[in-house]
Parts: C-alpha cells; structure tokens; sequence
C-alpha cells in the first residue's frame, strides 16, 4: 500500500509499505478513508523532535476491512472513527477515562501511520467506534476531526471546567484551540475570549462561538484577558500550544480556584515555576487527549449535525501530495489539512 | 505587649511591641490565648527567605477584645480562631472558596505577627470564626491548629479529591502532612499511605489514619506507592513539603488521571518539567491553603471531639520561650511548637 514517511526533517515522501495484517486477534484492518496531518507532526518536521524515515499519521476515520477473532463490537463494513491512542478500553485507567494512559496502551504517531491506505489498529474495541451507518460524504471532515483535534479541544475544555457561566479563554489558535472554542460553546460557556492574531482564524473562532477577540500575547494579552473579566481573570483556560509563554500565559490569565486544561504538547525544557504556580492557585491538568472518551458523544454530535468540526480542514488534498500539505501547514498556509486516500491506488499496493 | 521578632536568620527574640489598635471599622483587636510556630517560619530562620526583624507568626486563638464600627458577625469576648490569610470573604474569589486569594487580601505573616499578646486583624467578619462558646482548655491545641495547618492539610486532602474507596498517598511527615493524613481518615479514604522516616511521625500518622507507612524516598518512594496500589499508583496525592524533589515525587506517585493537592509552600527555583507533567495525565492543585472555607466545618468537628488535631503539637512553651521552640522545630526535636501566651505580661505592655 500508499503510504507516508518522513525521511528526516522536512523530507516527506510518499512511499510503497508492506500492507497491514492481522497480528493479535484483537486487531482490525482498517481502510483509511480520510486522514490529515497534525500541529504535532510539525514537531518533527522542523526539526524539534527526531525523525527518521517515520510512518506517519494519527488521524483516521475508515471503513473496517478485517477483525481478529476476538473483536466483537465491530464488524467488517463499519465506517469507524479511531483514537490517537491506542487503549483496550476495560482496564482500570481506561474506566476512570484515561483512555490515552492504558496500560495496554500506544501511541499510533510514529509506529502505526494512519496516512496511508490502511492502518492495524490494535485493541479495536477498545480503540474504534462505529458511527450509525456509513456516513454522507460532507460529515467526512468532520468525523475525522474527533479523530484528535476535535477530541483534543474537547477533554481541554472538560479538563477546564468550562460550563454555563463560565468566562473561557482560549490560548492558541490552531485546529485544536479553534476545537476548544467549538467545545466551550457547546458546553455553554458564557463568555469565550479566542486568543489569535490571524484574521482567517479569527473569523472561524467567530463561527465556532467565540464572543472576544484578544491579538496581543504576553503580558499584554493577560491584561486583556483580565480586562474582559472584571479584573478577575476567566474561570477556565484552554492551553493549545505547549510553550513556556503560552502556558505562562494560561496561569497568569486564570483567575484564583480556576482551571486550565492544557493539551498544547508540552516539550523538552518547558518548565513551570512552581512558585508562580502556587501562588497562582490555579488547576492544572491536560495531556494527552483520552479521546475515546468522548467519541461516542462527538460522533452523535456530528451525526445529528450539530456541530460541524469538520470546517477547520481549510486545505484538502490527495494522499500523494501530502508533502505540500506539510508545507502549507508549516508556511501557516493552511490551519490544517485533510488527506483524502485515493481508493485507485488500492489495485497498486 | 510582648512579641516574636526575628531579627535575622536564626535570631528569635521576645520583644516590646506596640499595642494594636482599630484601624480600620473592619478590623477587630484580638488578644491571643495560644499560638504557633509554622514550619514555613523555618524558611526565615533557616536563611532560606530574607527576613529582618519582622513580626512572626500567623496562626492563632483567641478573645475578642474590640472591634471596628463595621463588624457585625463577632462581639467582644467572643473566642474566635482566625486564618493566615485576611479576607473579607464577600469578593468573587472568596465566594468561590479561595479566601486565601481575596481580592482585599494580604497574608498575616511578616505584617501583623500573631507570636504576641495581641493582633489587629482586618475583615474581621471574613477573617475570624467564632467557636459557639468558650473553649476547655483542652480543645484550644486543636483550635489552633485548624488555624493553618488542619485547615491547610485539609485543602489538600480536597484538592487531591480524596474520598471514599480512594488510596491516598501522602509526602510529607511534618504537620501538615499529619494534618493531611487525619483528614483524608476524616474523607473517607479507603487506603492512607504515609511517607516517613521518623519513628515519632509514624506513630502519629497511624493514630490518624494512616494504612501504611513508605520509609523510602525518591524512585523508591514512588514504586512502593505503585506497589501498595496494584501497580497503578495512588487516586489521590498530598504533596506538604514544596521541593522539587517532593513534587517529582508527588508527580510519579499518581495514576494518570488521579489529583495531586499541594501545599508545600514552593520556593524560587522550584520548576515542574511540564512534558513529564503533561504525559503524567494528572490532576494539580495548590497553593495557600482558603482555610477561611473550611474553618466552620473543622471547629464543628473539633467542637464535637471527632478529630483530635491538637496532638500535633509536641512541645508547648509559654511565649517567652519562644526562641527556643523554634530552635526545637529546626533541629527536628519537635513537630510543631504551641506557644501559650502569659497574661501575666500584659501588665508590661
């Protein structure tokens, strides 16, 4: 089969891979239908995370070709949206909803890579979730969305308490951070401030509920932030980018007894002041997005469309030209794009 | 009157201090029947923070003495027990439970110095709690304790989310870590292990509580921890010491989505890495303990001789001693140190 690797930084190509098979008999093959490429794959594309000839790709919405003898909530033909975590879903960090800390648990960035035609998707039951049917092409985006972005903001703005009443500020404005906007309004924030300095994403913002825009960053934008807030600060914070600034920016913008959902991928080095953190009295928690979680409710949501992740794809393009989707994402020419699998080049692989 | 100064690191000395007196017709003078010796004083002594001669003391009981124009909930002679922090507990911030943050609020320490016959203390009303009558003598150790360290020991305990069916692990034997242990007994906890090296503590940690005893540190520490919780590591976390080495050691402790309540006061320099914060998928809250939330619900249990914090002070002195009770507490001979203050002294002042 298709699929892409990235050679080193910078360096994508699309490349011949062995075809995926069933191994554990809680396996599935899936036949990628849509994938895309993640703010985090970024990481390694320019050189701040290590790469070597990776497969790569998380992201997955496809149509179930093969199970293992054990899987038992899916059958062959089941249009199927996955988690970026591998999880068997039964285990006791899984039950208490961290799915993304399993102990049978994985990670499918770097080993799986979902943008090609097929992944195997270990632990299926525990991982996929079928949607009611085969899904109308235009909900497509959007069912790929809650693969991770869409997930993503979502446990961020649940990690952030926000609820009715609340005053949310939201600090990134990639696809996740536009997601935790979606979120916020969805679980009835009152007051959402989007934090961005690009008219194209603050339009989406706009769109998906925000009701203040704040450009400047830094201390100027946590005076902001507390200016939209009677001085107090917003009771929840959604950190979507994972720098010392912006998570400092998140703690300095909370009010005291406020909550931060951080799910910005923290990196080497980024270090919090303890000091500052305890006087500050805030809530901290985020990670990685245990997004199995929440896909029976996203996929409901979606279905009965009423949210509509999907618009955050700004840039749809085939599997094969996937290296300019890197690059339109790299250059910020693109908030994020989707991979569409030519199901042509089947009779190749 | 007579007070505590510390004059420089290591320097206590019992000195003629100016009577207080209304200030504010928010404020109430107190005269204090007993009051303490905190572990973070030893920060001061221990040259750790700067300190030149500065009022000590921050935790106290005591008796009504005069109130300002303003005060409305208490009335001279009533026995009042007051929190570290000054708060009017009317603000937004106060009426979401952080009286510790209020927007009027200072800290008692290094201003008003309860180690005295006598203190000013402003926002009388959000400050101070009246116990429904005069105390016995015997409940005034645990009055006072409820003063900061049960009532910061308790924020921990609900910071972390303890209750029942919940294993709790505690670092930190010092008082506050005791404190800790007693009310995560108190909130249901199923399992309380306590990390300590010291025979005494142990001792008292059990009397509290406490289930099991970790003797070991560091990555020690934390695999007994996973040990005693099949693997998964402790639901809940009180953190009572503030080095980095105590919040890596809290950190690792927690199953992924567990809570961690610290009230360690952090130092300068004290940094969370946040990747490995961020993988570790939990739950951080901390910071000064809004004792003002929990003060009516402990003097209740206190009053009904339920809880029986007062054992934790191991060395009681009467005010003029004071010197050398801290002496005690920085060489681990005690706990923590009641000062008893003489009334016979007030004919000096």
């Amino acid at each position: 089969m298709r699929g892409v690797v990235m050679n080193a930084p910078g360096d994508i190509e699309v490349v011949e891979r062995e075809d995926p098979m069933i191994i554990e008999p809680t396996d599935a093959v899936v036949r990628i239908t849509a994938t895309c490429i993640c703010g985090s794959d970024l990481w390694p594309y320019r050189g701040v995370e290590p790469v070597d000839h990776t497969p790569m790709g998380h992201e997955y919405v496809g149509v179930v070709e093969e199970i293992g003898d054990a899987v038992q909530t899916l059958k062959v033909g089941d249009f199927v949206v996955g988690s970026f975590c591998i999880s068997d879903n039964t285990c006791p960090i899984c039950r208490a909803g961290y799915q993304s800390r399993c102990v049978h648990g994985s990670f499918v960035a770097g080993t799986i890579g979902t943008q090609a035609e097929k992944a195997r998707i270990p632990y299926a039951d525990g991982t996929l979730v079928a949607t009611p049917g085969q899904p109308d092409p235009e909900l497509i985006p959007s069912l790929l969305a809650a693969s991770d972005v869409l997930g993503t903001g979502w446990f961020a703005a649940v990690a952030a308490e926000v609820g009715p009443g609340k005053a949310v500020a939201v600090v990134g404005d990639g696809a996740v951070g536009l997601m935790g906007v979606l979120a916020a309004k969805q679980l009835g924030a009152e007051q959402i401030i989007a934090m961005s300095r690009h008219a194209d994403r603050q339009a989406l913002a706009r769109e998906f509920g925000a009701t203040d825009i704040v450009e400047v960053r830094g201390d100027a934008g946590v005076a902001a932030v507390r200016e939209l807030t009677d001085g107090l600060g917003a009771h929840s914070v959604i950190e979507a980018v994972g720098t010392q600034e912006a998570m400092l920016q998140a703690i300095r913008s909370t009010r005291p007894g406020g909550y931060i959902g951080y799910v910005g991928v923290a990196h080497e080095g980024v270090a919090l002041p303890a000091d500052e953190l305890f006087f500050s009295e805030v809530h901290l928690h985020g990670g990685p997005a245990p997004v199995r979680r929440f896909l029976p409710e996203l996929i409901d949501l979606i279905w009965r469309r009423e949210i509509d992740p999907g618009k955050v794809f700004d840039l749809s393009l085939p599997l094969e030209q996937a290296a300019e989707g890197y690059q339109a994402m790299d250059e910020r020419r693109a908030i994020k794009t989707l991979l569409t699998v030519q199901e042509t080049r089947e009779s190749v692989s």
